[in-house]
């Protein structure tokens, strides 16, 4: 196959006709990403390709720096085009790295430019996209228009006043909706050090004096309820790993007064304190008919003097690997005793954990189709492979046709190409069924699965 | 390849020949399943499909949950057509399941049914199969007899009387061997609630008084020779997870009475327990020349609510993955530590234990072939990437042509198609190793793997 | 393909169009082996086949114990010949173990013999190979040059007089450099047995009085800088899980009189002192510019009656399974805080580990190219399937092109044929990609990727 063929990742006739036929052209309902809307509002446009891809971008940095690449280049003071020299020298080294791939695809898809990405190739693409970059076309709306996208929902603190997302919803001809989530980790993570200052945030955001647990639970819900009124569908939880002891109201009360004071908290308390507001939160989502979101198994911030030098977010994060499914079992188990189970994806950053998630959420299903899911292949895990292994896990651990699909979990505006690069993956494992003679050639069961997939069943689950 | 193609997993013309020269036509031993022998004793003759397929087989009420279907069509008061159609009509999401391939060669191979099994097919396929069903090709023991089984090892209480294999054991014409396996992990389990019940049950099979360790010693072993007598060949045990904690007689004294007197156990009281009562069975096993099957690392009953209703076995348990292999290298060396470590089968739920199973058991082989065995790939793992990653394991950090090969651990009498399903799956992988030049293309050798993995390895080691 | 083929492993034409042109006739650089220096330097000829590959080779050891093989056969007194038999019948059951196709590469390799290893042969190969071993060709130095070797690196112990690396620093015309690696595990397994014994011999090395955590840090470092001035250029440590436990210098003070005066200690008195010694061997390697193998997750001699009767390193150990990925994290970024982390190169024995691995070090990279590496797929692991997983997590979560690649672990003088067996699949996996559409078919880039990932790279790493 020809570099970036049309054909990539399609590997028989079949494959080619299900993502031509069916795949290529729904439009894209991304759930979960980490865009800003005020860039939306704004419609934001960018000098240069290093102000789109590397401004933010850190899965690129850390390319970078694995490179020997000087922190100058990376997110220090080199000029843009440097930064883009510095970044396009490292790439050839980056052979089967999704970055390759997928810098390669928007380039193509969004630029027309079919060329290869190196440091000789560096002055040339830089001008050719700076020139395109100035283009309305590549207004941030319009990429967004482009890319056929339908819904956007971003990441959004309670405290947040979605002042972005409610003029955006008065906008005529926007043609896609930008949706809020709910994150309220800051609510949550009792052991941070700004607790008490994220409390008096959300006290003036809600209004409400927040002098205790049963305050802070009346703040939260009120941003809540605003939160739902303003069209959140989906809600989202970082744990670093899985957690659940019980913990009621008195002891509750005795943590949030010991963090509020700054006394330290120890593990048990954290995890207490966790698991309350947790329980709390998830019951209210499934009385809202919200989606709970819960994203395992992340260490963040290994690096101490990176971190504290640029803050979070920046390349220095990692895989974690706490084992104790128990307790999501144990977790989903009290939801479901009293009869208060959100909807729910779960996510693990460990992707030793995709077989045991797929069968612990599957002894909560009913009432709804796929009603628990095991979310698409996150972060470092969204790779061919990665993905490959999903779909593989999911179809041999799970029911694949309820799965609710792709999303980009991005900060760049020309991610929804991960939504191609996924589509023709599954393109590829649906017509690898069919040409084993594992699933009958029934083009009316084949198109059913992948319009499913790739927007059906997502658009019904939240929408 | 059409869809249920004869050739179905048999990627190459040598894996075609393999299976069709070599494995097809083999006997089953299938040495681990949990079909009751009552039924194998009245000839049982089922209605219709759904009482064959859907009575009780909790792997497809989890798939019909995940599809949404109501609990009166599951384990509820449905009729059993309208039980059938809403299992029909999830299938078609089931691309890529085992059990959607499992289903279609079932109805291929025993009912010569072709045809794709869904919604607007089920009133055609359950009226179809009803009236093959009535004849007695379909009798339980026809059914056997056509799957060319020659041994089945049902899964026993030590305190069950085998009458049902008394009597078929004195049945001439019979065609095949049913024998009882020994599983005694009611006796070992101190911790579950009704351990005083079943000491009281095991003391009315056995004859005697159970008021101590040793007398419940007496008991198991009174029984285990009386299984012996009966050819059980092979024991049996559920363990949540790996477990190794030393103790003596004293404290498995103290301990055992404090669970008679219902007086609740610390998590160090029931691992010492049960390696206690593991390490006593274990040896007596080797005196008696039988096997030890360990199954690890499975976590039941997840869901309260339903496991309240349904009670066990109804589709709500999962992999569970407690990560402490030391435990398992240190049972087998306190056994091989005394000269009497058995004939032993480990089996993981978890599948990221598989590499390292291989490793610790293979630091005890020594007597003879394959003493120490990977079990099958098990359960939610018996898919086609779970067998063939099972066997690509063994065959890289263990000796294939050693294995002992696979079992059905079903409830089900249609269940031997699985068989077929992993030998078409090993000779695929036999015949790749030749097809890419890593293995000759010697007939006598491929013959002999094929046949002793398939069916010789486990007479040998069983029988 | 046939059996052997030249192309074995290379699946395009492509990929061998790779292996030919640029990846086969690189030299080898083989940085991590165990080789006996003194078998060089006296320019050891082997007698029989028997002596080549059976003397010391565990992991063939175990494939025979797995088949059932006597230990006489093995370990015990049977003659060569009937060795090598017992051996030969055992490895058509092999079928998918690398040391099935290694045996087969080496045989077709060094000795020209292309046939088949069984039972039957094997009095054939005996005295085939036999003549062969008897010509000058099949010396130690002389296998080591057809084999393409510029820089062995031996493992070796601190208290090591290195006399072998000084002698044959001496030798003109030898071909190919010997370097000792600086392997401090007795320094710092202060939980053994022998480490009392072992800082005597330490002392006697170094000439300095040990009598407290001082003096053994002045008596390592005095073997560090003789070792770094004999040309050593990696250290090696071996630890069972990951470690990391702060420790000031009175309580690893404290800890050593404990150790020196034979009192117990527990698990966290272990960790701190080996954390220590750790961290505190780790800043003088960066400040010689030497880099750190870090070996994790071994678990060694589980097999206590085996052990004792044939010592260490006879085919007893496994895989361990301790997940702490943390603490890993922890050590790099203690390391990196103080700015002396030098470059490292981390295994697992636990291929679960694998992309966990590469999202922890990729949190530290800076400085260098590659500074952190992930080595390669080690012991257990170094197989098809291993070594092609590792290579494809290290494109997908890291950057393949950095990687300093493959070592051969071994202690035959016959095994480099692993580094053209991890060639061969490096040239595939990197002509898929090609073939894929997902890199594109730059012979000049093709040509640095493989040039450097064979070679280069370790090249600059080490030297």
């Amino acid at each position: 196959m020809e570099f970036l063929s049309d054909d990539i990742l399609l590997t028989s006739q079949l494959a080619k006709d299900l993502y031509r036929s069916y795949a290529r052209d729904l439009p894209i309902i991304d759930y979960h990403c980490h865009i800003d809307p005020k860039d939306i509002l704004q419609d934001k446009k960018f000098e240069n390709i290093t102000q789109l891809w590397l401004y933010g971008d850190h899965y690129k940095w850390r390319l970078m720096r694995n490179c020997g690449a000087d922190e100058r280049f990376i997110t220090g003071g080199a000029d843009d085009f440097q930064k883009f020299e510095a970044f396009a020298r490292c790439l050839p080294r980056c052979i089967g790295n999704p970055i390759y791939v997928w810098c390669h695809m928007e380039l193509k898809g969004y630029f027309g430019y079919e060329g290869e990405i190196n440091g000789s190739m560096a002055r040339r693409i830089f001008d050719f996209t700076k020139e395109k970059l100035a283009s309305s076309e590549f207004s941030v709306r319009n990429i967004i228009r482009r890319s056929n996208v339908e819904i956007i929902c971003t990441t959004d603190d309670p405290a947040d006043d979605l002042s972005a997302h409610i003029q955006l919803k008065r906008e005529e001809n926007l043609g896609f909706k930008v949706l809020p989530s709910f994150r309220p980790d800051r609510a949550i993570h009792v052991e941070k050090k700004d607790f008490p200052r994220y409390v008096e945030k959300l006290q003036a955001a809600s209004g409400v004096k927040i002098d205790g647990i049963e305050s802070l639970k009346e703040a939260l819900l009120k941003r809540l309820d605003f939160f739902h009124r303003q069209g959140c569908k989906v809600s989202d939880h970082a744990l670093d790993s899985y957690i659940y002891r019980e913990c009621g109201d008195a002891e509750a009360e005795r943590i949030f007064q010991k963090a509020i004071a700054r006394q330290p908290l120890d593990e048990l308390e954290v995890e207490k304190f966790q698991t309350y507001m947790l329980l709390f939160l998830a019951k209210k989502y499934a009385g809202y008919g919200m989606a709970m979101q819960l994203h395992y198994n992340c260490l963040r911030n290994n690096n101490s003097v990176m971190s504290r030098k640029l803050g979070s977010d920046t390349g220095f994060d990692s895989i974690n690997s706490s084992r104790s499914p128990v307790k999501l079992a144990r977790l989903l188990d009290a939801l479901y005793e009293e009869g208060c189970l959100p909807k729910t994806i779960v996510y693990s950053l460990d992707p030793n954990d995709d077989k045991l998630i797929n069968t612990i959420i599957n002894c909560f299903q009913s009432e709804a189709v796929g009603k628990l899911q095991h979310g698409s292949a996150w972060w470092f895990n969204d790779t061919k492979c990665g993905i490959a292994s999903h779909l593989a896990t999911l179809a041999e651990y799970s029911v694949l046709g309820n799965f609710i699909g792709m999303l980009t979990d991005s900060r760049s505006f020309t991610s929804y190409i991960r939504h191609d690069y996924f589509r023709r993956l599954l393109c590829d494992f649906v017509a690898n069924q069919v040409n084993n003679g594992e699933y009958p050639n029934n083009k009316e069961n084949l198109k059913t699965l992948i319009d499913n997939i790739c927007y059906y069943n997502v658009k019904n689950y939240l929408f």
